[in-house]
């Protein structure tokens, strides 16, 4: 009657239990499909396909010990019960983390809709003009309440954030390094911090100025600049407004001071304060910093966040991270796109000055409609509310007797109670609600956006106070200093005014989303980015307010869940790659190599080597990989890559050789970013070994290796994973991500830790590398889920369709685009690259024609000219069926076609539908002069008109923007023109 | 700094707490629009506005006693708290009700989607081709899984659609009422019904025959056909497969009784039972009804879900409810719509033979998709596993010594525990099961999708048994009778097969939600529909599991939050409407009609007065009306309506005086379906009263009057009101809908009632009128959170902005097309009526081309030709802003002018823009030899180009398609050519 997997028949309830299990919706092709596509690729079975691709040297011999697969209802139920385990009280601890009442069409059509969170980094501007406005509406939302003109896409959160202001202080100082200090060797000089800014700022900071060679003092400033600065080499200094005790002070006497001394300033500030405070950019601050989260994104036990950096204009060219420009397209029409592309690391390599390549794009948009939807009228409402509650919470308690310590605040007030700080933290915490301890004598109270006057109340009664919050409210003055209250207008553009009823608001997101493409509308083939599934059960528990509301330093009592969760994690992330630990703290890969390099360095230095500071890197490697070895304080050297495509082991052997004593790590990607399982990686792994360096296995191509071989096992030391490419965590339209660092034993006390969670890693570890304990625990369910849904065999499974799809794919392409990597068995791993440069050459056809060509074809186009200028390196995954790689298959052989009647001279390149691509449907409604028809324009081979998607722009001038700087909403004249 | 909507500057916390209330989100104009509307209107404020519109006699002169309104985090608070208070026990009752998993892909793309969620009943079949599709999929799962050709796509429940079955078989049976029974007076003859039917479908079916003068008898059908039946004029059986009892029989031979006797079979199956079991049709049934809940769509306490009904062939032109069925489009391409939609009761009014106007388009969307994604062999896996669950259950007692009452069963066990009925059940509730307790002996238990190895354990504890599954599993046959098991391919068509991945799957959802319109894109200003804000805060509550997961008949202490929130709602809207009780039963507002009807019919009858039963209907009233009242035994006589608009009171008071002894009631729409407040309600009232009749208030236009008139004030006696109009309840598309009865005290012993649940309604009640004790409890929350958001004072002032947006469209319109009917002071009520009919004698353009021309403009079309052929009604509700006013305004204004082209000669009606509309983008591509510009085809107006609606398929040949009925998915033969 029906059958299994296995063919047979179903007839006891094992078998039917078992039957509809939940990797037949993770993997496209099913059995019967992958049948044709393994005679396609000529082997009998999938076994056989990765026995031939795999080197025999790295196989898996032994079956992953993982609990098996579950199916969605289990899994949602295991999960229901885990989240039942973290309590959610109210949490005043502040600290960075603030409540906020995310706006229900927000949380709906945005964080819980497929069209946003799979989307890519909008890489292919013409395909994502929606996140572009509203990364752009974000932008304008910072530099607005900064007061700054620039402001970047978002960052990674506030204390990465911090750490990156302090590197661009670094390269735009005018101040030299302190005497005797050259190049990249100690006394980089001082970075000063006040010490009213967050301690996981400060920690953050830290841990990332000691391999930079940087002094980073910790003083209180609220009295202005110590002594002896100059000497020291001062060239960055960091201010926290308001300061993390609550206090508001005005900033511009200690920005003077710094200035004079030739330091760039950096200042931490909290967006909805700055409705109300003059911004940092008035009290002359260079840079802005901060997080976005309590404009609407849920705490989340941490992240993820959309931090943020606005800047002075002549820093503009500095800004590390994504930044959202203005530009025009084919047709002079305005359209948005990624703006100076060429600061980011991918370009820049080892001479790129941060390693930031995901942003927070689905946060920082919540973040952006968070303000669209309010407006500042809104927004200044939810600020002078909170400070009203922090207000009469103050008075209330003074009038009981508590001494408050500050006279001038915003959301947060200190409290003194010599002695009885845990005991009255305890007594708040009774009563459902979380404070924050911050000695034996303090305790801090933060009010947001969620407070009550049941909480004061609370607040009152942990402290033995009685008050009456309608008698305060009428006699109490507002606590924050008239000098500094902010009276210009802000947030004046027309996005910010429009949408201030649901319905429009639910129109504008829809608008938005309808402009791009993600994957709920076809295949992104993305080479390298793994666009695979992001199932609907696993993305579900990430809107649970057990999950979402919980403050990432909430005792760890309140969250039992997660620990077991995180805990769990890591345990099966070890055993699926061969490591010993794992830290989930990194929330973006770039963040896990630094972690996974801060890692060699620190063994090394505990083994007295020092001087081990030589990377090794292929030049064939990501460019975020030499960016990372630069900021742990690395010297990189390339290793050449051979004709095949492999790394050229004679080089590296010269190399080894050349660098012996001082070499710290060879950082490898497998397989390589050429989509090929090289056979020597274990050879290579010895050499290293051999020559006392250590070896890092970037993870980004663990989707071809998960179930057939782990790296841990196979010679690596240490790897950094992305959760959100084999993993399903969605791209989010370019982050979230989660990098968690994995290493063998030897490099485990030296993984993440966090000073305000011992049990987020070892006491000897490197310090924090993300603000919060364990980065972006918020969507940690996400890939837990996933493991959990999959079980071992399903997992392997996976990896082998992936590799398969590559396969069918290159072979059904090689007729006509030649595959440029092979390896064992003429094989490809689980992404083959394909050779535009013979037709380029030939016809003046060039790989962006036909990226932009697909988008005509209802695709989002491979990935371009990495790591192999004028090439397309296409990422099938598994979760692609057999009737989207056929239908991909077929547009790219029609573009081919295409090229053919270049080639033909049918009509030149600059004539052809490949250069006008991609085609919008305005233009269809101009004068017609083409040398091909409107139907073969927009409708090529067939495409079913009904169902069409549009682009919403031609091709983009990207070069124009960036010539004309425009990063925030354009101004009103602009709209009325 | 900011200003609350009074302009005062906030100051105080209670300023700040309520500023940014929820009412600002739902009402679209904010004060200066209003301001801008009202100067247009002419008005100075919104009071004086509605102080002019509504009639003084009428006018509320006392403020709502409803809580006041809570912000939105508050309110998801209390319903957090009322979910708290349910309690979600494994239910194991069935009897019509199962657990069931939705798919999470079909429950946050299809049931948390606005896109899905807020469109309107396809009557605009161009913009509605996703869930035409949608609807053809559910047909066809029906049709195939009962082996009848024509299935409608979709009832309100699986008891109604019982009823509707027994109507059906009335009209079409050859049987001759019993001898001396004529027209519609007593005796219209025997329904037989099987005893192993569902009891609420018995109870529901009884209700439905009184007032029709059928008599049913209720017989154990097991053994055959009682004698007697042709003398009793036995025209149709009803019979339960598989029974709810659980026993599986073959029905041919009773079918075959029957059908000699002359009598029409009705079998009321199970969908998933049918994936196993030889069809109805295939047994020789006529009719198949049934409920597809158990096909994802969760239990929700009883609502809502799409009930079914299938036919065969002869019988298609007489299904009552809607059908889809396939035509053509203007370019000959395959199109979808709804068929012969003359059999509609809005058509044929007091001939109508059913009442039946809101389908459950949005579970039948649900159930469908269900099949889809599952396809034949999963559905069947599905089935057999809860099949082989039960088999082992029944097994497992058996051996412990419990006497299991049928040898044949699929999902449900019945175990005869002689007195020990009450305390098996309770001992399973004890340990988490919920069981159903058929009698003081017999014990229920259903398996279902959700059924765990545990579940068996549990309940084989409740009868005190221990037993092991596996041993068990691996020696019980299946309990399915051999001579039953089917044989034949079902869901053979591809689109029940090719989206087996969640990533296809998703794609297949996404695409046809993109076919549509809905208010997720652009307003919907249909007269009559108030087409308003569903707020997701409201819609948040729906999926939970506490609202969800609960059986109807769960014991009530279980389903304390649910009970607390139906008292509540029916408490508030009594208040609202100024009626002393209200039942939240009827699932629709044909059901509330119903309801109200037979009120009003048990009323005159306890009184002695059963010669009442004319019923007053004007003649513009909803051919609903006229449909129930039939429905209800009564007669209906047609009132007229004056020039004005208005019912003519010199016809009303002769009707009155020809029908003084036998007048039962007069049913009128307030505000009139002409969108107006009639002067004269009050005197309409008396005078109906004077002759001993009653008032019905149809509540359909209850969004003009909230806040400001109560109909149970003015002299109404009883209403139905629609929640998914005034309520918020989103249309999905065609259903669900609510439809509430709203009496006076006097009426109230004769509210609905249920046998199940007597909390339902009073003792004395006419039955039930829906399946389900509370209908559809599961949508209930998005009423009751919109009153709470909402507070007396929101939800008169959305009154009021919902007729000042009405009256200011009529203004601006009115140079261009005149409004039809005015009342006091010129002004309109909440809609307004605009005349084409001047238009189309000068130009030939038709309302139709002006309806269809709207899309290319991005409109859905108001309401055409009701009440009167040749207009359009326009009603823009509350929720839509000034700017989306000020758009529509334009286009329509944009049309006028092509209308003038047409009348300057420019070009010919037919060889119009507005003729050719809607204009797809595939016809852009074909040569173009029009006598307007592409541009102005598609583009009119300065339409922005990227954000355009595509209608999918150009006009619709609705003729063409009822001439060729095609009403399941084409087959395969029509995809190959």
């Amino acid at each position: 009657m029906t059958a299994d997997v296995s063919g047979r028949t179903p007839r006891t309830l094992t078998d039917l239990e078992t039957a509809p299990s939940f990797q037949r919706r993770h993997i496209g092709p099913d059995a019967a499909a992958r049948a044709k596509m393994l005679a396609q690729v000529g082997y009998g079975s999938l076994d056989e396909l990765t026995a031939a691709a795999v080197p025999d040297a790295i196989k898996s011999t032994e079956p992953l010990r993982l609990p098996a697969g579950r199916t969605e209802a289990e899994v949602l139920a295991e999960l229901r019960a885990l989240a039942d385990r973290n309590q959610v009280l109210k949490s005043m601890i502040g600290t960075g983390y603030y409540g906020t009442f995310t706006p229900p069409v927000i949380l709906r059509n945005v964080l819980e809709n497929p069209a946003w969170y799979t989307a890519y980094t909008p890489y292919q501007p013409e395909i994502s003009q929606g996140r572009l406005e509203a990364l752009l509406n974000f932008q304008t939302v910072v530099a607005d309440l900064t007061g700054l003109p620039t402001s970047g896409a978002s960052l990674l959160d506030e204390g990465t954030a911090a750490a990156e202001a302090m590197a661009l202080s670094r390269r735009v100082s005018r101040t030299p390094p302190p005497r005797g200090a050259t190049g990249s060797s100690p006394g980089q000089g001082l970075f000063l911090v006040d010490a009213d800014c967050l301690p996981q700022t400060i920690a953050v900071v830290r841990s990332r100025a000691e391999p930079q060679s940087i002094e980073v003092l910790v003083a209180d400033l609220s009295q202005g600049l110590p002594d002896g600065l100059a000497e020291r080499g001062l060239f960055g200094v960091l201010l926290q407004y308001p300061g993390t005790s609550g206090a508001v002070r005005d900033l511009a006497p200690v920005v003077d001071e710094a200035h004079q001394l030739g330091a760039v300033v950096s200042v931490a500030a909290d967006l909805l304060a700055l409705t109300l405070l003059t911004p940092p950019g008035e009290l002359g601050a260079d840079i802005a910093v901060g997080t976005t989260q309590r404009f609407g994104v849920p705490m989340g036990f941490g992240g993820p966040h959309a931090g943020y950096m606005a800047v002075r204009e002549s820093f503009a060219r500095n800004l590390p991270g994504r930044l959202v420009g203005v530009s025009v397209d084919s047709h002079g029409d305005r359209a948005y796109r990624l703006a100076l592309q060429t600061r980011e690391q991918h370009i820049r390599r080892e001479r790129a000055t941060s390693n930031i390549c995901t942003a927070q794009v689905l946060l920082a948009v919540m973040a952006g409609m968070y303000a669209v939807y309010h407006g500042p009228e809104g927004l200044r409402t939810i600020a002078r509310r909170t400070h009203r509650y922090a207000a009469v919470l103050a008075q209330g308690l003074r009038a009981g007797g508590v001494d408050v310590v500050h006279d001038a605040f915003f959301d947060t007030v200190t409290a003194r109670v010599p002695g009885r700080a845990a005991e009255v933290v305890a007594a708040a915490r009774a009563a459902g609600v979380n404070l924050r301890q911050t000695d034996t004598d303090l305790v801090g109270i933060a009010c947001d956006e969620t407070t009550t006057r049941s909480d004061l109340t609370t607040v009152w009664a942990a402290f033995g106070v009685t008050a009456d919050v309608d008698a305060l409210d009428a006699t109490t003055p507002d606590a924050l200093p008239e000098g500094l209250l902010r009276g210009d207008a802000v947030l004046t553009h027309p996005v910010f005014h429009q949408y201030r009823s649901e319905t429009a608001m639910l129109r504008y997101l829809r608008r938005l989303a309808d402009r791009d493409y993600a994957l709920d509308r076809g295949m992104i083939p993305l080479g390298s980015c793994t666009m695979k599934l992001n199932a609907t059960v696993e993305m579900e528990p990430v809107t649970w307010p057990e999950f979402g509301e919980l403050h990432p330093f909430a005792p760890a009592e309140q969250a039992q869940g997660y620990l077991e969760l995180i805990g769990d994690l890591e345990d099966r992330l070890a055993e699926l790659t061969g490591y010993a630990k794992v830290s989930l703290q990194p929330n973006a890969g770039s963040q896990g190599e630094l972690a996974g390099l801060l890692a060699v360095r620190a063994y090394h230095r505990a083994n007295g080597e020092q001087q081990r500071t030589v990377c090794l890197i292929p030049s064939s490697a990501h460019g975020t990989n030499a960016a990372s070895a630069v900021m742990a304080g690395m010297t990189v050297v390339v290793v050449k890559t051979s004709e095949d495509g492999d790394v050229d082991l004679a080089d590296l052997r010269a190399k080894i050789d050349a660098h012996r004593d001082t070499l710290a790590v060879l950082m490898v990607t497998y397989p390589s970013t050429h989509g090929v399982f090289e056979e020597h990686i274990t050879e290579v792994c010895e050499a290293v070994h051999a020559a006392g360096g250590q070896v890092y296995v970037d993870g980004a191509n663990l989707n071809a290796l998960v179930g057939l071989a782990r790296p841990g096992a196979f010679g690596a030391d240490v790897s950094h994973l992305n959760l959100h490419k084999t993993f399903c965590i969605p791209h989010g339209g370019g982050g979230p991500g989660v990098g968690p660092v994995a290493v063998r034993e030897h490099l485990a006390p030296y993984l993440p830790n966090h000073p305000l969670q011992p049990a987020a890693g070892p006491e000897t570890g490197v310090g924090p590398v993300s603000a919060a304990p364990w980065g972006s625990a918020g969507i940690l369910p996400i890939s837990w889920a996933y493991l959990r849904l999959m079980g071992g065999p399903g997992l392997r499974l996976a990896t082998q369709v992936a590799v398969l799809s590559a396969n069918y794919v290159a072979k059904r392409l090689a007729p006509y685009y030649p595959v440029l990597y092979t390896g064992p068995g003429g094989l490809v791993a689980h992404e083959c690259i394909i050779d535009l440069r013979p037709l380029t050459k030939a016809t003046g056809v060039t790989v962006d024609d036909v990226a932009k060509r697909l988008i005509d074809y209802g695709f989002h186009a491979p990935t371009m000219s990495f790591p192999v200028a004028g090439t397309l390196m296409i990422e099938p995954t598994e979760s692609e069926d057999l009737a989207e790689l056929d239908r991909f298959c077929a547009a790219m052989i029609a573009i081919r076609g295409e090229i053919d009647r270049v080639a033909a001279g049918e009509f030149t390149a600059a004539e052809s539908p490949l250069r006008h691509a991609p085609h919008t449907a305005a233009a269809l409604t101009d004068e017609w002069t083409r040398g091909y028809s409107r139907q073969e324009a927009v409708f090529p081979a067939g495409l079913p008109a009904a169902d069409k998607y549009w682009p919403p722009v031609g091709r983009i001038d990207g070069a124009f923007g960036d010539r004309n700087l425009v990063c925030s909403c354009p101004p009103l004249d602009d709209y009325e023109s």
